[in-house]
């Protein structure tokens, strides 16, 4: 995703991952493509599957650690639309990963050509079940290589 | 909805109302039409506002009565398109209402010609916020005329 | 998906297969479990990769041979609640094809144990670009075995 | 919306509307709360309503004039939360008019106390059904008080 960054030794490792998807039906609009909300979730999508792919389940996050990521801030710059039935590839990076606040940045591709349809980022509080600021857990913190900043967005 | 329905003198008062909605770009389709789950979405705004027109707030049945209403069984009959930016009217009408179960027919039809665009019902039974069954609330029974069949599908 | 069927030799074979999706959390609601109208979705989903399992892609029905199969009947019945993050099985089975007219059957169940969540079907005629009926092409019917009834409901 | 604003006789009129929403039960998550992208689908609603009280009908836009005006841009800041049934106020401002683009703000709030909910704004690209560039033909222009600056973010 950044393999042209060029990194200094000690630099925190970037943490990003990448997940496929289909166009569905429902998600076209009657311009032909892909209705432009549904990218926002499909960066839900990326992102939790990232998540998944440190060894941890969202789910899991908000059941068992009360810890749940609302979006406080969203920005999508869409590139080119997404056609129904295509195989949509997203990237997602972790950007900042605080104790108060996580941030996330996005690629959206056509897999079949690498086409890149959008890219965006959203910002994250932590918060727990009655929505009051609550600390990300320290588990996830080390996972994410926490406090310093990660990427560069 | 159905003034012209002879009726006995005894017989239930049929309990119906109508709402209006706009369609929305995002509930179109690549087809150029509304993309059918989303009549499943306004039958619930008719569902709502035919309670909220008989004096209930959904909301606070659930939060209040600790008294929901998932659908267990749904049907839905699509006779013509709906169009971008039409106005639809939904009539909801209360069919079947006991204790452990609600049944509600529904027709969608654009306000500027009165096409009927879909017909359809839902059946729902009553929980609680942990799934299980539970009875609807006196009061609700009252205002629904409850345990007599009310209309005839 | 039904292998173990015992069925006569001259009977027409089973037309079905199954694809697998993730519960996002935009599909869930404040009840806590995936909001119903996203079943619908799911449908879709499960009668497109079926499509794609005899060879076909619905994109190219539509933009090559002009043929457009929307809903005219649509049937749910829910079993049991969908949760966020669930792997959600999706079997379809080709019911009805005639030139003028499809019928699929769906199961939803839960990927982790099994269970069924759902069961549906929708109804769906043939129409060109113009919603004008016309009839599914020759080499459609042939992959599907039309003109038979071909599986039960 | 806006109508306190102390304005110079010579500046452009601000060019704003709003509009209500009801929020439904679909639109909520699991959180209890509205899931984040259906606020850009209101985005849309307000976009569409302020044409609409300009004299302006989207769907005739793309229809007769040929003029589509995809989203390239798309930033949301989430203050509160939405809750399930609230009546929901969007305020949409026309930002600036270009031949070749156009750029809205909106403010989201909870009608019944005024909460602040969101602000966003969207950036949209004129374009035929083709997706080729093309210029916002000059009715809307002239409507839109085009080519100046007309409202600051």
């Amino acid at each position: 995703m950044s393999a042209d960054d060029p990194k200094m030794a000690d630099e925190p490792k970037e943490i990003s991952g990448e997940t496929k998807l289909r166009v569905r039906y429902a998600e076209t609009d009657k311009m032909g493509v892909v209705y432009h909300s549904n990218f926002v979730i499909w960066f839900e999508v990326g992102r939790v599957e990232l998540l998944r792919q440190l060894g941890f389940e969202y789910k899991t996050m908000e059941q068992q650690d009360n810890c749940h990521i609302p979006v406080v801030d969203l920005r999508v710059r869409y590139k080119s639309p997404a056609l129904y039935d295509d195989e949509i590839v997203v990237r997602t990076r972790l950007g900042n990963a605080r104790h108060s606040l996580l941030h996330f940045l996005y690629e959206v591709a056509r897999a079949s050509d690498g086409t890149l349809l959008a890219t965006g980022e959203t910002t994250h509080i932590i918060v727990d079940d009655k929505f009051q600021r609550c600390s990300l857990p320290e588990k996830y913190m080390k996972a994410f290589g926490g406090k310093r900043r990660i990427a560069n967005s």
